[in-house]
Protein backbone atom coordinates (compact mmCIF):
# COMPACT_ATOMS: atom_id res chain seq x y z
CA UNK A 1 0.00 0.00 0.00
CA UNK A 2 1.64 3.47 -1.29
CA UNK A 3 0.21 6.01 -0.09
CA UNK A 4 1.12 9.59 -0.68
CA UNK A 5 0.83 11.97 2.26
CA UNK A 6 0.99 14.79 0.68
CA UNK A 7 4.45 15.88 2.89
CA UNK A 8 7.47 14.68 3.31
CA UNK A 9 7.68 15.37 7.03
CA UNK A 10 4.43 13.47 7.90
CA UNK A 11 6.01 11.15 5.52
CA UNK A 12 9.45 11.01 7.17
CA UNK A 13 7.79 10.34 10.77
CA UNK A 14 5.32 7.85 9.69
CA UNK A 15 8.66 5.84 8.61
CA UNK A 16 10.47 6.26 11.42
CA UNK A 17 7.53 5.65 13.68
CA UNK A 18 6.71 2.16 11.87
CA UNK A 19 10.10 0.86 12.59
CA UNK A 20 8.90 0.56 16.37
CA UNK A 21 8.01 -3.37 16.88
CA UNK A 22 4.36 -4.05 16.36
CA UNK A 23 3.46 -0.65 14.85
CA UNK A 24 2.72 -1.31 11.12
CA UNK A 25 2.49 2.21 8.28
CA UNK A 26 -1.71 2.11 9.32
CA UNK A 27 -0.94 2.56 13.05
CA UNK A 28 2.00 4.68 12.58
CA UNK A 29 -0.22 7.45 10.68
CA UNK A 30 -2.50 7.09 13.32
CA UNK A 31 -0.16 8.09 15.80
CA UNK A 32 1.78 10.72 13.91
CA UNK A 33 -1.86 12.37 12.92
CA UNK A 34 -2.41 12.18 17.31
CA UNK A 35 0.50 14.02 17.78
CA UNK A 36 0.02 16.71 14.81
CA UNK A 37 -3.57 17.27 16.67
CA UNK A 38 -1.55 18.09 20.13
CA UNK A 39 0.36 20.93 21.29
CA UNK A 40 4.00 21.19 19.95
CA UNK A 41 4.81 21.36 23.59
CA UNK A 42 3.88 17.46 23.43
CA UNK A 43 5.70 16.46 20.75
CA UNK A 44 9.33 18.10 21.66
CA UNK A 45 8.79 16.54 25.01
CA UNK A 46 8.24 13.36 22.97
CA UNK A 47 11.15 13.19 20.89
CA UNK A 48 13.57 14.37 23.29
CA UNK A 49 12.60 12.12 25.58
CA UNK A 50 13.06 9.58 23.47
CA UNK A 51 16.79 11.01 22.04
CA UNK A 52 17.85 11.42 25.38
CA UNK A 53 16.91 8.07 27.02
CA UNK A 54 19.21 6.58 24.11
CA UNK A 55 21.92 9.40 24.52
CA UNK A 56 22.63 9.14 28.47
CA UNK A 57 21.56 5.58 29.44
CA UNK A 58 24.21 2.84 29.51
CA UNK A 59 24.26 -0.57 30.90
CA UNK A 60 25.75 -1.73 34.34
CA UNK A 61 29.22 -2.75 33.96
CA UNK A 62 28.03 -5.33 37.35
CA UNK A 63 25.05 -6.50 36.38
CA UNK A 64 24.28 -5.13 32.88
CA UNK A 65 20.79 -3.73 33.82
CA UNK A 66 20.57 -0.62 32.30
CA UNK A 67 21.98 2.42 33.95
CA UNK A 68 22.43 5.97 33.87
CA UNK A 69 26.10 5.18 35.26
CA UNK A 70 28.79 3.08 34.87
CA UNK A 71 27.43 0.72 38.26
CA UNK A 72 23.31 0.81 38.23
CA UNK A 73 21.53 2.32 41.58
CA UNK A 74 20.76 -1.75 41.96
CA UNK A 75 24.49 -2.32 42.47
CA UNK A 76 25.41 0.38 44.30
CA UNK A 77 22.68 -0.11 47.16
CA UNK A 78 24.39 -1.12 49.78
CA UNK A 79 21.05 -2.11 51.58
CA UNK A 80 20.61 -4.87 49.20
CA UNK A 81 22.16 -8.20 49.91
CA UNK A 82 25.02 -8.12 47.28
CA UNK A 83 25.34 -12.44 48.04
CA UNK A 84 22.51 -13.15 45.82
CA UNK A 85 22.24 -12.65 42.53
CA UNK A 86 19.21 -13.35 40.20
CA UNK A 87 20.01 -14.56 36.60
CA UNK A 88 17.34 -12.95 34.30
CA UNK A 89 16.70 -12.88 30.85
CA UNK A 90 16.27 -9.11 30.14
CA UNK A 91 16.04 -5.37 31.67
CA UNK A 92 12.58 -5.96 31.31
CA UNK A 93 12.28 -9.15 33.69
CA UNK A 94 14.56 -6.90 36.26
CA UNK A 95 11.70 -4.61 36.43
CA UNK A 96 8.91 -7.30 36.51
CA UNK A 97 11.03 -9.15 39.33
CA UNK A 98 11.78 -5.69 41.33
CA UNK A 99 7.59 -4.90 41.25
CA UNK A 100 7.19 -8.26 43.46
CA UNK A 101 9.63 -7.11 46.10
CA UNK A 102 10.79 -10.38 46.94
CA UNK A 103 14.28 -10.34 45.83
CA UNK A 104 16.64 -8.62 48.24
CA UNK A 105 19.13 -9.63 46.26
CA UNK A 106 21.19 -8.02 43.13
CA UNK A 107 20.68 -9.12 39.32
CA UNK A 108 22.57 -9.93 36.26
CA UNK A 109 20.95 -9.88 32.63
CA UNK A 110 22.07 -12.20 30.58
CA UNK A 111 20.54 -10.15 27.30
CA UNK A 112 18.83 -13.16 25.97
CA UNK A 113 18.85 -16.84 25.74
CA UNK A 114 20.09 -19.71 24.43
CA UNK A 115 18.87 -20.34 20.65
CA UNK A 116 20.29 -22.15 18.12
CA UNK A 117 17.33 -20.90 16.00
CA UNK A 118 17.41 -17.27 16.34
CA UNK A 119 21.72 -17.73 16.27
CA UNK A 120 21.94 -17.13 19.98
CA UNK A 121 24.86 -19.04 21.27
CA UNK A 122 26.30 -19.05 24.91
CA UNK A 123 29.03 -16.91 23.83
CA UNK A 124 26.49 -13.83 22.78
CA UNK A 125 24.76 -13.98 26.21
CA UNK A 126 26.69 -12.43 29.49
CA UNK A 127 27.07 -16.28 30.93
CA UNK A 128 30.79 -15.38 31.16
CA UNK A 129 30.84 -12.51 33.10
CA UNK A 130 28.12 -14.02 34.88
CA UNK A 131 30.87 -17.26 35.68
CA UNK A 132 33.58 -14.24 36.63
CA UNK A 133 31.49 -12.50 39.02
CA UNK A 134 30.61 -15.66 41.14
CA UNK A 135 34.38 -16.65 41.77
CA UNK A 136 35.01 -12.86 42.12
CA UNK A 137 32.40 -11.72 44.52
CA UNK A 138 32.26 -14.95 46.85
CA UNK A 139 28.16 -15.66 45.93
CA UNK A 140 26.16 -17.57 48.18
CA UNK A 141 23.41 -18.09 45.85
CA UNK A 142 22.70 -17.72 41.80
CA UNK A 143 19.16 -17.63 41.21
CA UNK A 144 17.79 -18.53 37.97
CA UNK A 145 14.95 -16.76 37.14
CA UNK A 146 14.36 -17.31 33.69
CA UNK A 147 10.94 -18.44 31.70
CA UNK A 148 10.42 -21.79 31.92
CA UNK A 149 10.38 -22.37 27.96
CA UNK A 150 12.57 -24.67 26.09
CA UNK A 151 14.66 -22.14 25.61
CA UNK A 152 14.72 -20.67 28.57
CA UNK A 153 15.88 -24.10 30.63
CA UNK A 154 18.33 -25.18 28.03
CA UNK A 155 20.32 -21.82 29.10
CA UNK A 156 19.46 -22.82 32.83
CA UNK A 157 21.30 -26.33 32.34
CA UNK A 158 23.77 -23.99 30.77
CA UNK A 159 24.44 -21.82 33.22
CA UNK A 160 24.21 -24.68 36.11
CA UNK A 161 26.83 -27.12 34.87
CA UNK A 162 29.07 -23.95 34.19
CA UNK A 163 28.69 -23.08 37.93
CA UNK A 164 28.67 -26.81 38.88
CA UNK A 165 32.50 -26.59 40.02
CA UNK A 166 31.96 -23.19 42.43
CA UNK A 167 30.95 -23.28 45.44
CA UNK A 168 27.56 -21.63 44.98
CA UNK A 169 24.03 -22.55 45.74
CA UNK A 170 22.03 -22.67 42.18
CA UNK A 171 18.25 -22.25 42.83
CA UNK A 172 15.38 -21.72 40.33
CA UNK A 173 11.99 -20.12 40.66
CA UNK A 174 9.48 -22.75 41.80
CA UNK A 175 7.31 -23.57 38.87
CA UNK A 176 3.03 -24.51 40.05
CA UNK A 177 -0.16 -23.24 40.12
CA UNK A 178 -0.48 -19.77 39.01
CA UNK A 179 -2.60 -17.55 41.49
CA UNK A 180 -5.73 -17.04 40.60
CA UNK A 181 -6.09 -19.50 38.31
CA UNK A 182 -8.78 -22.13 38.14
CA UNK A 183 -6.90 -26.00 38.74
CA UNK A 184 -9.47 -27.58 35.43
CA UNK A 185 -7.52 -25.11 33.14
CA UNK A 186 -3.61 -25.36 34.30
CA UNK A 187 -2.11 -27.63 32.19
CA UNK A 188 -0.56 -31.31 32.89
CA UNK A 189 3.10 -30.85 32.90
CA UNK A 190 2.34 -27.85 35.35
CA UNK A 191 0.16 -29.72 37.25
CA UNK A 192 2.29 -32.30 37.53
CA UNK A 193 5.52 -30.15 38.96
CA UNK A 194 3.14 -28.75 41.21
CA UNK A 195 2.56 -32.01 43.00
CA UNK A 196 6.23 -33.19 42.85
CA UNK A 197 7.31 -29.59 44.39
CA UNK A 198 4.38 -29.97 46.60
CA UNK A 199 5.18 -27.78 50.07
CA UNK A 200 4.36 -27.71 53.17
CA UNK A 201 0.76 -25.86 54.09
CA UNK A 202 1.68 -24.26 57.37
CA UNK A 203 5.00 -23.03 55.59
CA UNK A 204 2.72 -20.91 53.06
CA UNK A 205 0.15 -20.08 55.68
CA UNK A 206 1.78 -19.72 58.82
CA UNK A 207 -0.57 -20.07 61.95
CA UNK A 208 -0.55 -16.68 63.81
CA UNK B 1 0.74 -0.48 38.92
CA UNK B 2 3.55 1.34 39.47
CA UNK B 3 6.82 -0.10 38.77
CA UNK B 4 10.49 1.25 39.21
CA UNK B 5 12.27 1.89 36.57
CA UNK B 6 15.70 2.60 38.20
CA UNK B 7 15.92 5.54 35.61
CA UNK B 8 13.88 8.53 35.10
CA UNK B 9 15.25 8.87 31.56
CA UNK B 10 13.48 5.62 30.81
CA UNK B 11 10.54 6.32 32.80
CA UNK B 12 10.48 9.89 31.00
CA UNK B 13 10.43 8.20 27.64
CA UNK B 14 7.83 5.88 28.74
CA UNK B 15 5.42 7.97 30.41
CA UNK B 16 5.94 10.50 27.18
CA UNK B 17 5.20 7.27 24.72
CA UNK B 18 2.01 6.47 26.81
CA UNK B 19 0.82 9.48 26.18
CA UNK B 20 -0.30 8.33 22.36
CA UNK B 21 -3.18 6.81 21.23
CA UNK B 22 -3.19 2.74 22.37
CA UNK B 23 -0.17 3.06 23.94
CA UNK B 24 -0.38 1.98 27.17
CA UNK B 25 2.32 1.86 29.64
CA UNK B 26 3.38 -1.87 28.88
CA UNK B 27 3.74 -0.74 25.55
CA UNK B 28 5.76 2.41 25.68
CA UNK B 29 8.22 -0.05 27.96
CA UNK B 30 8.38 -2.70 25.22
CA UNK B 31 8.98 0.44 22.83
CA UNK B 32 11.50 1.98 24.55
CA UNK B 33 13.28 -0.94 25.75
CA UNK B 34 13.44 -1.93 21.86
CA UNK B 35 14.89 1.50 21.11
CA UNK B 36 17.46 1.08 23.88
CA UNK B 37 18.58 -1.94 21.92
CA UNK B 38 18.90 -0.15 18.39
CA UNK B 39 22.04 2.57 17.10
CA UNK B 40 21.79 5.91 18.75
CA UNK B 41 21.30 7.49 15.38
CA UNK B 42 18.08 5.59 14.65
CA UNK B 43 16.50 6.86 18.05
CA UNK B 44 18.12 10.26 17.12
CA UNK B 45 15.88 9.90 13.40
CA UNK B 46 12.64 8.76 14.98
CA UNK B 47 12.94 11.79 17.55
CA UNK B 48 13.85 14.18 15.36
CA UNK B 49 11.15 12.97 12.59
CA UNK B 50 8.29 13.84 15.12
CA UNK B 51 9.52 17.27 16.37
CA UNK B 52 10.22 18.66 13.39
CA UNK B 53 7.00 16.71 11.94
CA UNK B 54 5.12 19.38 14.56
CA UNK B 55 6.86 22.33 14.47
CA UNK B 56 7.23 22.59 10.93
CA UNK B 57 3.71 21.15 9.53
CA UNK B 58 1.08 23.88 9.16
CA UNK B 59 -2.87 23.52 7.96
CA UNK B 60 -3.24 24.90 4.12
CA UNK B 61 -5.34 28.09 4.67
CA UNK B 62 -7.72 27.19 1.70
CA UNK B 63 -8.72 23.27 2.26
CA UNK B 64 -7.27 22.89 5.95
CA UNK B 65 -5.14 19.88 4.69
CA UNK B 66 -2.00 19.44 6.26
CA UNK B 67 0.68 21.34 4.70
CA UNK B 68 4.24 22.59 4.97
CA UNK B 69 3.14 26.03 3.46
CA UNK B 70 0.33 28.17 3.26
CA UNK B 71 -1.60 26.34 0.60
CA UNK B 72 -1.11 22.83 0.10
CA UNK B 73 0.50 20.63 -2.79
CA UNK B 74 -2.72 19.96 -4.11
CA UNK B 75 -4.50 23.11 -3.84
CA UNK B 76 -1.94 24.22 -5.75
CA UNK B 77 -1.85 21.53 -8.36
CA UNK B 78 -3.10 23.84 -11.36
CA UNK B 79 -3.82 19.70 -12.94
CA UNK B 80 -6.27 19.16 -10.45
CA UNK B 81 -10.13 20.19 -11.23
CA UNK B 82 -10.62 23.48 -8.63
CA UNK B 83 -14.61 23.51 -9.34
CA UNK B 84 -15.30 19.98 -7.60
CA UNK B 85 -14.44 19.92 -4.14
CA UNK B 86 -14.41 16.84 -1.95
CA UNK B 87 -15.77 17.36 1.62
CA UNK B 88 -13.68 15.01 4.62
CA UNK B 89 -13.70 14.17 8.01
CA UNK B 90 -10.14 14.39 8.03
CA UNK B 91 -6.86 14.44 6.77
CA UNK B 92 -6.57 10.59 7.06
CA UNK B 93 -9.31 10.35 4.70
CA UNK B 94 -7.56 12.35 1.94
CA UNK B 95 -4.86 9.90 2.36
CA UNK B 96 -7.29 7.44 1.87
CA UNK B 97 -9.43 8.84 -0.51
CA UNK B 98 -6.24 9.97 -2.60
CA UNK B 99 -5.30 6.28 -2.90
CA UNK B 100 -8.07 5.50 -4.78
CA UNK B 101 -6.83 8.08 -7.61
CA UNK B 102 -10.42 8.61 -8.47
CA UNK B 103 -11.18 12.11 -7.62
CA UNK B 104 -9.54 14.81 -9.59
CA UNK B 105 -10.72 17.84 -7.72
CA UNK B 106 -9.71 19.55 -4.61
CA UNK B 107 -10.91 19.17 -0.86
CA UNK B 108 -12.11 20.41 1.94
CA UNK B 109 -11.54 19.22 5.75
CA UNK B 110 -13.91 19.69 8.26
CA UNK B 111 -11.76 19.00 11.15
CA UNK B 112 -14.07 16.41 12.70
CA UNK B 113 -18.17 15.37 12.48
CA UNK B 114 -20.89 17.20 14.49
CA UNK B 115 -21.57 14.90 17.30
CA UNK B 116 -23.43 16.71 20.39
CA UNK B 117 -22.19 13.41 22.53
CA UNK B 118 -18.76 14.78 22.15
CA UNK B 119 -19.35 18.04 22.65
CA UNK B 120 -18.96 18.77 18.48
CA UNK B 121 -20.89 21.62 17.47
CA UNK B 122 -21.06 22.63 13.75
CA UNK B 123 -19.43 25.91 14.86
CA UNK B 124 -16.75 23.62 16.13
CA UNK B 125 -16.03 22.55 12.29
CA UNK B 126 -15.20 24.22 8.92
CA UNK B 127 -18.75 24.44 7.92
CA UNK B 128 -18.50 28.25 7.49
CA UNK B 129 -15.30 28.20 5.04
CA UNK B 130 -16.70 25.66 3.06
CA UNK B 131 -20.25 27.94 2.21
CA UNK B 132 -17.25 30.60 2.09
CA UNK B 133 -15.46 28.82 -0.59
CA UNK B 134 -18.36 27.36 -2.59
CA UNK B 135 -19.49 31.20 -2.97
CA UNK B 136 -16.40 32.66 -3.54
CA UNK B 137 -14.26 30.13 -5.51
CA UNK B 138 -17.61 29.46 -7.72
CA UNK B 139 -17.77 25.78 -7.36
CA UNK B 140 -20.03 23.27 -9.24
CA UNK B 141 -19.79 20.27 -7.37
CA UNK B 142 -19.61 19.53 -3.74
CA UNK B 143 -19.12 15.77 -2.74
CA UNK B 144 -19.85 14.49 0.36
CA UNK B 145 -17.71 12.01 1.53
CA UNK B 146 -18.04 12.14 5.41
CA UNK B 147 -18.56 8.31 6.96
CA UNK B 148 -21.90 6.49 6.59
CA UNK B 149 -22.60 6.80 10.79
CA UNK B 150 -25.11 8.78 12.43
CA UNK B 151 -22.50 11.89 13.09
CA UNK B 152 -21.62 11.53 9.55
CA UNK B 153 -25.00 11.88 8.00
CA UNK B 154 -26.47 14.59 10.84
CA UNK B 155 -23.37 16.29 9.37
CA UNK B 156 -24.14 15.21 5.87
CA UNK B 157 -27.73 17.01 6.04
CA UNK B 158 -26.37 20.24 7.92
CA UNK B 159 -23.91 20.52 5.07
CA UNK B 160 -26.83 20.06 2.45
CA UNK B 161 -29.12 22.58 4.17
CA UNK B 162 -26.47 25.44 4.17
CA UNK B 163 -25.46 25.44 0.64
CA UNK B 164 -28.65 24.62 -0.41
CA UNK B 165 -29.43 28.42 -1.55
CA UNK B 166 -26.27 28.05 -3.71
CA UNK B 167 -25.90 27.12 -7.35
CA UNK B 168 -23.65 24.00 -6.50
CA UNK B 169 -24.11 20.33 -6.92
CA UNK B 170 -24.20 18.14 -3.93
CA UNK B 171 -22.98 14.70 -4.09
CA UNK B 172 -22.04 11.88 -1.84
CA UNK B 173 -20.42 8.87 -1.97
CA UNK B 174 -22.41 5.86 -3.43
CA UNK B 175 -23.59 3.58 -0.46
CA UNK B 176 -23.80 -0.66 -1.39
CA UNK B 177 -22.01 -3.87 -1.47
CA UNK B 178 -18.58 -3.93 -0.57
CA UNK B 179 -16.36 -5.97 -3.52
CA UNK B 180 -15.20 -8.50 -2.22
CA UNK B 181 -17.97 -9.36 0.74
CA UNK B 182 -20.60 -12.15 0.24
CA UNK B 183 -23.92 -11.05 -0.35
CA UNK B 184 -25.04 -13.25 2.71
CA UNK B 185 -22.95 -11.07 4.98
CA UNK B 186 -24.38 -7.85 3.64
CA UNK B 187 -26.29 -5.71 6.52
CA UNK B 188 -30.41 -5.47 5.31
CA UNK B 189 -29.90 -1.91 5.43
CA UNK B 190 -26.84 -1.48 3.17
CA UNK B 191 -28.66 -4.21 1.07
CA UNK B 192 -31.77 -2.25 0.98
CA UNK B 193 -30.33 0.72 -0.37
CA UNK B 194 -28.10 -1.12 -2.98
CA UNK B 195 -31.29 -2.30 -4.63
CA UNK B 196 -32.69 1.27 -4.34
CA UNK B 197 -29.61 2.91 -6.00
CA UNK B 198 -29.24 -0.16 -8.11
CA UNK B 199 -26.98 1.18 -11.37
CA UNK B 200 -27.30 -0.11 -15.06
CA UNK B 201 -24.97 -3.21 -15.15
CA UNK B 202 -23.47 -1.71 -19.13
CA UNK B 203 -22.88 1.58 -17.10
CA UNK B 204 -20.48 -0.04 -14.56
CA UNK B 205 -19.19 -2.83 -17.21
CA UNK B 206 -18.82 -1.17 -20.44
CA UNK B 207 -18.75 -3.36 -23.77
CA UNK B 208 -15.68 -2.91 -25.27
Amino acid sequence: MIQSFNSSLLENAVNELSKLPGIGRKTALRLALHILRRDESEATALGESIINMRRNICYCSRCHNISEHEICPICNDSRRDATTVCVVENVKDVITIESTHQHPGLYHVLGGVISPLDGVSPSDLEIESLVKRVSEENLQEVILALSPTIEGDTTNFYIYRKLADLPVRVTMLARGLSIGNELEYTDELTLGKSIQNRVLFSDTFPKK
